[in-house]
């Protein structure tokens, strides 16, 4: 089975799990507990910390508290601090965001949603026409989950603070955090990160957050994480976490240029005439998005994975007809058939040459197949 | 080392561990994926959740949404219910509720508290007295974390339901779920419980709810748990969860029975004269709370490690002169010199009766050293 779904998720990296085990079999204790096995857990998740937020942020004005996902930071974020005026976002969003900002909008927070440019970036200048003197908050998301396009967080962060400098700029990092190169601009107050998009488990994230802002507390108990995210930290999660994302970081510039050439040998392989190619060039290397031309995704999806390929149509899984189609891909400016072919190959560091060309062969003959079947002319 | 502070985590169960391995390993797929493979996760949490649920409820009657630990579970249900008139608790909550109450008084709800009886409990007739028209939200902790105490949740929530049938009634189960045995009663609306008491990891807990009862989501996005708890599921967190627990149940009464003996035994082996008995005998066996007379809980905890023994103070960790009496012997109506003595040791299905011995042996040995030390004279 070659798995080409990374950005659902990525298999646990085994080097990662193994160093981290001993927090389970040995070193199981409460880091609040008062004796030194527990002081001692509290060093380790501070050296995870530590090492997690340097990777990308100034530790000197960037603070890192864990949260037990990416949906759990952004929810954080959001709530916490979008709470007058306008808040504004864009059409491309994680609904980990944008289902935030619907219930915002219930709770009566005035919400604007930028539109996308063609190649799934967030139209800046529109985007920065929305923000004025009552924008309380403002979410653009770093790397499209579905599309890879990446947005420029930081020159948008510094342009809407020259705007309006009280403004609050989140962003959504799930799929940019150890994938490709950046370091966080002092503009942007909180970037929101996952443990299971590289290498680490399910149930673990991160928020981090600019020092000086005060952020108040979503999940209330213990005064776990300065008081800032209360619960039993979870230890192994973390500590599996930093291991998998110190790898990540160590060879990613080296990493991005690799998988950049299999996304690109990828669609190279293609017939061009059978797809669209939706991810741009410019995108994160590790995302892939196509349409199927005449075909519907979930239809390549079932029968790639009989092939032995497991690939994503990039759409959340519904089966209510209003949410049927890639909603990003019509944000985009796309057709709904464009939309309704869509399907999403995402690579992986552990992604190989030779599944690459192995799946780009299956992809091939299912669509081969599917057209035949449907009677699909050439063009 | 023996290990005797299992109310604040347990070793994780290594069956467990192992059987739930596959899930990081091989199974690692994001339960969402439109492939077989993502239908077969969902398949496999809902058998999770079923079990957990089953062995305490109605399945019929009450549903299980998986969360990050037991204080979001407490924060989704107080957060979510308590929002108008007055919310009620107790003086012995642990402070992943009072800690939510505090908040909930800053966003102006009126908090009622009812204080605890000398043995732990609250006193019903005093809590039910707090009880009116306006009375929205009830939370009452099941078993003590401290104590041991064990509250009847299910009469106290029959009895609150009859004054006013409005109200929601919460219960943190966090140390009684796969403790004690018991069943929900209709009348509790909401159970929190947590993987990490049980032989589970940290990071994952659930909230039992009455399945007619209208639950908001406190983390809005994907729609994962039914639209009541998004971000992607924690699959080797619940499953091994729920493998722990299942273990647990199987052997709950036998163990029961075990652990009590255990704790009388160890009770028996300390010199009475040095000891206030603080936890009943009515409590949980699960914890024995003591206090050493005319000794800081903190320094016998220190020492006892230099000797091999882990046990808590029950207290949370906290150099403000405020907090550092154990509050619940406090509101138990013991003196602060009681309180500043308390040490708690807590027992898991995994402690023998070797280490009973063996550790109260090593406790015995701690207390006449600093006696001695210190010069108190035996009275």
């Amino acid at each position: 089975m070659i798995y080409l779904d990374n950005a659902a998720t990525t298999k646990p990296n085994e080097r990662a799990m193994a160093r981290a085990q001993n927090f389970i079999t040995e070193r199981y204790f409460n880091p609040s507990a008062k004796y030194r096995e527990g002081y001692a857990l509290q060093s380790e998740l501070k050296s995870a910390r530590s090492s997690l937020l340097s990777a990308v942020a100034d530790p000197t004005a960037f603070e890192c508290v864990f949260t037990s996902c990416g949906t759990e930071s952004n929810n954080q974020a959001i709530f916490s601090l979008a709470r007058r005026g306008n808040a504004i976002t864009t059409a491309g969003e994680h609904s980990a965001v944008s289902a935030c900002f619907a219930e915002l909008k219930q709770r009566g927070v005035e919400c604007r949603v930028a539109p996308l440019q063609r190649d799934g970036r967030v139209d800046v200048e529109k985007l920065l026409s929305l923000v004025d003197e009552k924008t309380s908050f403002v979410s653009v998301m770093h790397v499209n989950n579905e599309m890879g396009a990446i947005n420029d967080i930081n020159g948008i962060a510094k342009r809407i603070k020259a705007k309006n400098p009280r403004v609050i700029f989140h962003s959504d990092g799930v799929q940019a955090y150890g994938k490709i190169p950046f370091k966080l601009a002092k503009e942007v107050d909180l970037y929101s990160v996952s443990a299971h998009k590289l290498g680490g488990l399910k149930g673990v994230g991160a928020l981090i957050k600019r020092k000086s802002l005060v952020l108040p507390a979503y999940i209330y108990g213990g005064g776990q994480e300065r008081g800032l995210r209360s619960g039993t930290e979870n230890v192994f999660g973390i500590m599996s976490f930093a291991y998998a994302a110190e790898e990540k970081f160590a060879t990613l510039k080296q990493d991005y240029e690799r998988i950049k050439g299999y996304r690109e040998a990828f669609w190279s392989a293609l017939n061009p005439q059978h797809f669209d190619r939706i991810s741009s060039q410019e995108g994160s290397p590790y995302i892939l998005t196509l349409s199927a031309k005449g075909l519907r995704g979930e239809i390549v999806l079932h029968m790639a994975e009989d092939k032995g390929l497991l690939i994503g149509t990039g759409s959340a899984c519904s089966s209510n007809a209003k949410t049927r189609y890639n909603k990003v891909v019509l944000a985009m400016g796309y057709s709904e058939q464009v939309a309704d072919g869509a399907i999403r190959i995402s690579f992986s560091t552990d992604t190989t040459a030779e599944e690459v060309e192995a799946a780009a062969a299956i992809l091939s003959d299912v669509v081969n197949e599917l057209r035949t079947r449907m009677n699909i002319k050439e063009s």
